[in-house]
């Protein structure tokens, strides 16, 4: 990326602040390619940001977690209903940890999103995984950043599966929705109790099935036991009716008005996604430097005085540090 | 690990230098010892690494791969007979990328091996994961270089499960054994190319089994289509009679004495392995380095001007590169 940058810095820097323009004034395929540059860490994607991102910090960033089959995609569907019918544009960000092979579920989920199809002020996307889940993490928050600077107050996170990218998806939302279907048994308990400790509000779908509202009893006596201040609310939507959602979208735009109200910079999300962010171009940038410095033919002959066993790896190390280290700052 | 080497250098060298020379003697418990502290990354493990280093370079590293179930620690029980009858001692080193909890299969694999349980010249070992594949081949080959520097002419690197772990630690072996079963259905040859191809030889184990010739000759066939030059050999063995073990071994040595004799430092193996043991410590080096550039207060300053978005999030990072630039060399 920063070869690049460096070499054909003026087109790339045009094409990007002509891509930042046009998805600021509503251009969805321009905002569409800004965010495919952000998955493949373009030097494009880069400096978009560095215009884009001072524009940002105003939209509410809402995680939606929970195990397959618990109805992520058909809330969410139902969210943007209730956030369109108050006038608001809305973004959806689906994080897809899996490889692109086995990422089936994620695409009919998509499907069942396209009630929305028609409504250019729903923008739906999926994030694919690049490498390693903190990658992943990296390029949503900045996917984020950009869906915040053309002027999307809510942006919904959805994360599939369960595992680690979920709960670093988490940590980076302002607001963290848990979801759940009826009837959980009583052995799956212990395995929800780690997804429940990042929710900021519980939600129990489905709420037309028997179960529900003993399902959601269960859990309000489970996160009552946890923690004592700071418990997440319960929430029951019905998604056939529409039961619950605009009370559930009131509770988060509640949170979001009183997150504001503390003032940008102040909580933690806020702080977790500028350490990912900060993190991830660190890492990408030394990165760079050690795979330049591996290009030479000093840590050729290196690599063969070490496989010949005449120095020892970490002297050769010492030995490469010192040439990034004198290496021309990119 | 790095401010530990430094604050606490005489100790540390001295405890490395303690150990490795009583692993050199035939401690084995010393030996044990030393492939813990490789496991954990400790200063010791350095130490006692810049110490072996020089004296290895002359252990043939076998590696042993294959699906669940095609038998591969039968094999390598049977082989480590075959090395024992020779007089050689022998090693084995477990490659277990999974996590403690699900690594269930390995340990009843290690317990097959226990026919070897009295013998002091046969050393078992597991090398468990600690964090990503990458750091695992890197930990790996650090202890195959100290098991090559106390006197193991022939180690085994086995590695469990299918995927990226095991192609990286083909990849470092001077010698790469896939293992199959017989009776392999036609639907999973296409899967199985893909190991096939990281193979310098390919046994068929089970060869008492109907069927084992039958599966021998396909995979001669698949062989024989996709690689003109350069063919592994197909063998089969049959651990009940021990059928097939000798002739596997006496061709495995003989891949030694080919390699041997075109001169260390000279063959993709050895060079993978000091490309991976370099890269492995230089990331490790400058992770230390943003970690300790991270705990700054500049660098939370930085953070909460981020997150407030007073500051794009890559001119942060140029920032924090110059602190790094700046920090005394560790």
């Amino acid at each position: 990326m920063e070869p690049a940058a460096t070499t054909r810095a003026g087109p790339v820097v045009a094409d990007a602040a002509d891509l930042a323009d046009r998805a600021r004034r509503g251009d969805r395929r321009a905002l569409a390619r800004l965010l495919t540059e952000i998955e493949n860490r373009s030097a494009t994607a880069e400096a978009a940001l560095r215009i884009l991102y001072p524009l940002a910090g105003r939209a509410h960033l809402v995680g939606v977690t929970g195990p397959p089959g618990a109805g992520k995609s058909t809330l969410i569907s139902a969210l943007i209903g209730a956030v369109r019918a108050t006038g608001r544009p809305v973004a959806v960000l689906a994080v897809d940890p899996s490889s692109p092979i086995t990422g089936g579920a994620i695409l009919g989920d998509r499907v069942r999103m396209m009630d929305h199809a028609g409504d250019r002020d729903v923008f739906i996307r999926s994030m694919a995984s690049r490498g390693h889940a903190g990658g992943l993490a990296t390029a949503t928050i900045a996917a984020a950043a950009v869906l915040d600077a053309v002027g999307f107050p809510v942006v919904f996170l959805e994360t599939v599966g369960t595992g680690q990218a979920e709960v670093e998806v988490a940590a980076v939302a302002d607001t963290t929705l848990v979801v759940e279907a009826p009837d959980m048994g009583d052995d799956v308990q212990a395995i929800k109790a780690g997804l429940l400790e990042v929710a900021d509000m519980v939600v129990v779908t489905k709420g037309d099935r028997p179960g529900a509202d003993r399902t959601a009893g269960r859990l309000r006596a489970m996160l009552g036991s946890a923690q004592a201040t700071g418990r997440p609310d319960v929430l029951v939507t019905a998604a056939t009716n529409g039961a619950g959602v605009r009370e559930l979208l009131a509770a988060i735009d509640g949170r979001a008005a009183a997150l504001g109200a503390r003032g940008a910079g102040s909580d933690g999300a806020r702080l977790a996604r500028a350490r990912a962010q900060l993190e991830g171009i660190v890492a990408e940038r030394i990165q760079a430097r050690i795979l330049v410095a591996a290009r030479t033919a000093e840590t050729e002959a290196l690599l063969r005085a070490i496989a010949a066993h005449q120095i020892d790896p970490y002297a050769a190390a010492d030995q490469v540090i010192a040439a990034i280290d004198g290496t021309p700052r990119v």
